[in-house]
């Protein structure tokens, strides 16, 4: 199905779960929707912080339509799964948000993993989580963003077990997405880093690592929004943001991100 | 020479004429001051339009220091030149801006082809304006830039001519600078985006074209603030920018652009 035909059944509730899998070559997106007062500084630091907060579009304020990625879209309705968060701390989960939109409101879609998971998994690079049908391992890391205004907080990787010679070539690949994510910011031993157990994961979950594997681990778009993280410890008087695993679908072809 | 060294000879007017040349392998950064209420707005024109403005530094709202890539710098003295715009009219060009700044402004630092150059000539690409020693000729064009807020304008590229094998390698190798311009946006007959006359540049100087070299056109970084462009549409009560040809110099290796 392309990607409008499902965000058709989505915004009609027929699919109200999460989007892994749907549209595939088509980008997916995270969602952040905050208000005007807040919306030049988290711009900012979407600028300062590309690796991990690479923008795949920011709607005019007051607008629901992400036209550049998804025009005719509507992001009250489009996702199928919402979380509303007010003064920082997580209220409800809903999946239309067209009863909270406020006329000063500005959403950023915030690009994912999904799209370098597809030329590497196209390279012939095994993707653990994906083998084992669970979600990504996330983790917060003592990599600092870079501050901007109110916004301000570690960054989040996501990690991908695998070969070394894998780990030189899923390098390569991602480098030629440097707007989404890019090349790994580490490699290896997760202490450096900040990581005191690869078992536990903060966010997603944990997978397999098999002997002789190395960790490969990459900047995540869940950074701006995770929960105890950037955007919360500023605790705007409201914030909405997708379900985990409930992308945002849109037109626009993953390959189209690539630089090379 | 240092860029921190350069600065201080700028900020004491010591020099005050185009930076071109100075500080080689470090990037110079085009300028654009604009009050908070457009600052949303004009983030927002940069991050659509990345290929023409690539934001190498945003200041904090009535911050004058470029801290991510020049800390310690004072943009309001450490460029040679610049020059007031006042409900879009140029007004005067003045050796420093203590006296127009204002609490609510925000600087925006934009990259320029003076970063990609550097590869080029290193791959023995010859670079005729450089070769006639004068500016680079820029034309505006009939590519819209994707509008933003109260932004928007024509996209004004800057054009270089080469042998087709040198074209082949130069897209190679801007390719790998996607936060510098990246590759070109055109090659070939200027007419296609709406340039009637290579002999006469809208900005900057006309440089000798050869028999059988083909035209490349590259983003450049004038398109926000060239005169009758984008930002002077728009006539914000006060704007700032450099005055052409001089830049600011920051810390930053051209080559922590580079993707690969």
């Amino acid at each position: 199905m392309a990607p409008n035909e499902i965000r058709k059944l989505i915004s009609s509730a027929q699919i109200t779960g999460p989007t892994a899998g749907m549209a595939k070559g088509y980008t997916q997106a995270n969602l952040a929707i905050l208000k005007k007062e807040y919306a030049f500084d988290f711009l900012l630091f979407c600028q300062r912080n590309p690796k991990s907060c690479p923008l795949v579009d920011v709607t005019e304020v007051g607008s629901y339509n992400p036209s550049t990625i998804a025009n005719g879209a509507d992001i009250r309705t489009d996702i199928p799964k919402y979380r509303i968060y007010k003064d920082g701390v997580f209220t409800e989960e809903v999946t239309d948000i067209k009863d909270y939109w406020e006329d000063d409101m500005v959403a950023f879609l915030i690009g994912c993993s999904f799209t370098f998971e597809t030329p590497l998994i196209e390279a012939g690079i095994p993707i653990r989580h994906i083998e084992e049908n669970c979600n990504v391992p996330m983790y917060k890391t003592n990599i600092e963003c870079a501050k901007a205004g109110v916004f301000e907080g570690p960054t989040v990787v996501s990690m991908r077990p695998m070969s070394q010679a894998d780990a030189i070539r899923a390098i390569q690949i991602t480098s030629r997405f440097p707007g989404m994510h890019g090349a790994p910011i580490h490699i290896g031993d997760p202490s450096i880093i900040g990581i005191n157990d690869i078992h536990k994961p903060d966010f997603g979950d944990a997978v397999t690592i098999k002997e002789g594997e190395i960790h490969v681990f990459w900047a995540c778009g869940v950074t701006p929004q995770a929960p105890q993280a950037v955007a919360m410890q500023s605790k705007p008087s409201i914030m909405i943001t997708h379900a985990p695993g409930c992308m945002f679908i849109s037109d626009l072809k993953d390959e189209k991100l690539s630089v090379l």
